[in-house]
């Protein structure tokens, strides 16, 4: 598989073949601005490819790119796929922008503060004078006789010494000697930070004495066999132990496959990473542990525990220094995971003294909000429209689905991801559709499409044709089924804007009462964050069109990344975020939605467009 | 097996049949006084037989038993052996001598203080007001919100709580909780004291809600058949990592042995079995834990380690609760260990404001003094002629072996363990014969017997034809071939005298270096403790005369008995008691007698006989 080097940042992906650079760039951490959700429209997500072959310039490149920069190497990350290796220069404006979203607070907060030391010391001999046990004397050496140490290490620890010349070099996490190595290793300690996600896991290897993160690798959670959403995967870990044991055991060898990608990358010796955080949704969590979630499908959805859990590694087979940590963040409550309070940690929302709302929609949907210095949290049952779920033709984001359609001088136009034949329509592509129906004026505010045979006036005449009766009432092809793969037209039905109404609803309607809770109207946010893949490739003019969004100026909504995995990422670098991750959870109120009285009426409300 | 079940403690304990009753006694951490190491010329370890059949009188009880006395079921138990089971009254005053030195300090401190606590608490039920999640609604039930809990015990906490009323009973031990348990199991709440000796192995299952030693167990050191002693055990071990294990899954396995066997004779279940703590020498700690020991056997004689090491029973395959606790005590140094700790500990030597020394002969030989409220130890090179080994005939204490020999109006007499054929010597019996031909005036001041042919006025007659020549100079027959097993005479030779000279030399010498340093002389002593098997079967007059003990009147020399069992059990009953005994490693000044200029003279002056 291609393997791309991005620099300065010097971060190393391997990706499959045929993988969109700009794709391949997020999912190495590194966020690459833009605004036309890859579309090639904007221009902003160039960079310069310095090894490698830059390929011939599509037709976005040629219109956004001087014959100069071309031949400099410059292109558009969205036109490119990657068919061999690559080293890839990413702009510095962009780079500090990356720092701020990936290890928050700016430059000035990424000195390294890991949570594990080294102390590296060389014994004094013992001698009939001194007969100092050799565990005594390494913890007199290292002024810490406060220490215990894991037996596995103390097993074979004074032939080690005899044999090393008395130079040793102990891991310490707390309280605790994890690790003795011969000789002195102080400069390799190394964790990796994961990101459990219910479709993709993601894991950033990170120096830990340099808060550096040196390489990044991704794979689709194979419990997905198992359903891809966590409500399936709840019911199938909630028939019994082995059913509970298969899903963790396939999350685990997820996340082992990918650290023996990291260290093949590196070349980290195993041994020498010594710490894992994760976050991960609630019920993702409760899998990675291998603890029974039965009690987060059904109301009252109580999860087994909500503090960090700290395990060894090895308690859960997890492939690096068998004495090594693993801690996964606290969760908020049974549907706000620690996922989303990795969104706030990045995000630093519990600093702010503003108003400001953070939404992550992933396979759910989680909103924060921090209005007058105190946090709120809730979920909504949200996501899986924004996934293609439940959308006649939905699909997730993959080559040959429809992923952006606009509206300019009476046209309606499509791309697809990959420039493929069309196969379907994801989430962005679904947003989109809408906001250019409703611009074009053939949606209602009620979310019917226009009839056109009461009303045939209101469709305008090179629509006719398109605008079609189908088996669920109207449609709207978008594109038509001689251009499309599957040979059908790919069509927005009725069904599909119901769809998107209740999951746009569902979210605003959620922001709404926590808005409401904290006395303050939209007009009051000053930002509006938009986390996960959603927020990187969704253009905020369609989502503020279709009213997913409150109706603020685009420049107060910003896409922040990944911010989940950021967070994972910060508590693993630093010790003091991780701190400030604990403590978290008692500072964000969760609100259950599903038992306000003003629910109901607030998301009526906000199923409509506009 | 017959079981023996002794009141009014209500200790059972299951034997070989044929099993000397006051041995059974012994292994079932009974005290039974007596002063002729059970020859049955005292008269003193009486116990009344009050369920299953007394047998015939011997002799001995004929002459110390009355004809009512009998018909009551008085017997001495040195006369038992066992072949059926049996209910034991053993008299009062003799429980009081138990306590004392079998849980230390009196029946004022018998409380039950154990480190491992249950709370049992029946949780609200979770709603969508109160979404607690499962962990913390206990924790805030139990209002302990510091406590972290085991991750085994979380994974079916959920189910556990709703199949069961939301009744739990957590087990904790320090701030973490090792147990969760369906319903109310607070009264059942049991450890595990063990005494790891290089010979024997011996358990003691203790109700930790009652501080009350429910039955007791023991069993040979599997060990053995990679040696008698510790050096060819560490030999063994530094071989590599398989010998070591193998030394470490011999002595597991016969821990786990004894688990079995009191869990069957109790009926506690293996999940309610918390703790463990454990004694024994340097060597056995390292062989139990499976540390490395090699260093230990060549000067400077450095442990791996000397603190208490505490670790998961699961860790080294102990089969109690999974999440239990094993604690072995912590070494003084190489070849002073836990079990001399547990002396000190059960004697409350440490507390004691007089002098006082304690003599532990095992399969080593340690001493420990107190003087002007300091405590010094050593240890001597001393054990193996006290167990038998290098004696030409040496035997451990087993049926058919010399145990008693006295001198008296001019006869030598000679009793063997269970009055079977003599087939050689054991300890008790070396110190006695030694001492009787002392009294006998058959052996010198220097060591050497008598020489008939040179001095043969010195020897009586009727000792003319016992007084041989050998292979290696003089030797007493003490035991005819004809009446002898073996159908050779069983002889104490000159080569013997001189093994028993170099270990009773080198104890003398060791306590000689120890009061040295207090600066004070023996006359200074208010008491000499004898601990171990040794200091019950061996007389103290015997010991006086061949001048293994300091010459102090009998009533300054006290048989405490298993006190480093004791040590153990006390440490594992009381939070209070742990804590003294990690404290006295720093308390216990080490005195290494190989580096000491005047060990050598004053060893030489101590191989005399008077």
């Amino acid at each position: 598989m291609p393997i791309i080097t991005f620099t300065p940042q010097n971060k190393e992906i391997e990706v499959e073949n045929g993988t969109n650079l700009l794709k391949a760039a997020d999912q190495a951490g590194l966020y690459i601005e833009g605004d036309c959700a890859g579309k090639g429209t904007c221009g902003k997500c160039r960079v310069r490819i310095t090894e490698g072959e830059a390929g011939d310039p599509t037709k976005a490149e040629k219109k956004h790119l001087s014959d100069k920069e071309l031949d400099e190497g410059w292109v558009l990350s969205c036109q490119k796929r990657i068919k061999q290796d690559l080293t890839v220069e990413v702009p510095a404006q962009k780079e500090a922008h990356l720092r701020k979203t990936t290890l928050a607070g700016g430059v000035e907060e990424l000195k390294a503060d890991p949570a594990i030391e080294k102390a590296s010391v060389k014994l004094s001999r013992p001698s009939v004078e001194d007969q100092t046990a050799d565990l005594e004397r390494l913890l007199n050496h290292l002024e810490r006789p406060d220490l215990s140490v894991e037996l596995r290490e103390l097993t074979n620890f004074p032939r080690m010494i005899r044999d090393n010349g008395y130079k040793v070099t102990a891991t310490i996490s707390g309280n605790r000697i994890i690790s003795l190595e011969p000789g002195d290793t102080s400069e390799q300690l190394y964790g990796i930070a994961f990101d459990i996600g219910t479709t993709t896991i993601m894991g950033s290897l990170i120096n830990l004495a340099e808060a550096e993160v040196i390489a990044v690798g991704a794979t689709t959670n194979p419990q997905n066999i198992y359903g891809a959403d966590v409500i399936s995967r709840i019911n199938y870990a909630s028939e019994g132990k082995t059913e509970l044991k298969q899903l963790q055991d396939k999350v685990i060898e997820a996340a082992n496959q990918i650290i023996r990608d990291l260290l093949k990358q590196t070349r980290v010796a195993r041994d020498r990473v010594y710490e894992i955080t994760a976050v991960g949704n609630t019920t993702m969590s409760h899998l990675f542990m291998g603890i029974n979630p039965t009690y987060l499908a059904p109301a009252p959805f109580i999860p087994a525990y909500s503090r960090a859990l700290e395990v060894e590694a090895s308690a859960l087979g997890l492939e690096i220094n068998p004495g090594g940590r693993v801690t996964f963040l606290p969760n908020i409550a049974g549907y706000v995971g620690s996922d989303t309070l990795g969104v706030v940690l990045a995000t630093e929302m519990d600093q702010r003294k503003d108003n400001c709302a953070a939404i992550d929609i992933g396979t759910n949907g989680e909103l924060v909000l921090v209005a007058n210095g105190k946090l709120m949290a809730c979920s909504t049952a949200a996501g899986p429209a924004f996934e293609g779920a439940q959308i006649k033709q939905g699909m997730r984001a993959a080559g040959g689905a429809v992923e952006a359609v606009s509206y300019e001088n009476n046209r309606i136009s499509v791309s697809t991801i990959d420039d493929a034949p069309a196969r379907g329509i994801c989430g962005s592509g679904l947003i989109d559709a809408a906001a250019a129906l409703i611009d074009a004026g053939l949606i209602e505010a009620s979310g019917r499409f226009i009839n056109p045979e009461e009303n045939p006036e209101a469709v305008p005449e090179h629509f006719k044709n398109r605008l079609k009766k189908g088996q669920g009432g109207w449609e709207f092809v978008l594109v038509p089924a001689e251009d499309a793969e599957t040979g059908e037209d790919i069509v927005l039905n009725q069904g599909d804007l119901r769809e998107l109404q209740l999951a746009k609803g569902a979210i605003y309607a959620g922001l709404m009462i926590l808005l409401k809770e904290a006395d303050i109207s939209e007009k009051d946010l000053d930002e509006v964050l938009l986390a996960g893949a959603f927020g990187n490739y969704v253009r905020k003019e369609s989502s503020l069109t279709i009213g997913l969004l409150p109706q603020l100026p685009p420049e107060k909504i910003t896409a922040v990344g990944n911010a989940a995995g950021d967070g994972s990422r910060m508590a693993l670098a630093s010790k003091a975020m991780r701190e400030r991750a604990f403590s978290l959870p008692e500072k964000i109120n969760h609100l259950e939605l599903s038992t306000r009285p003003d629910f109901q009426d607030i998301f009526v409300d906000a199923l409509k467009f506009q």
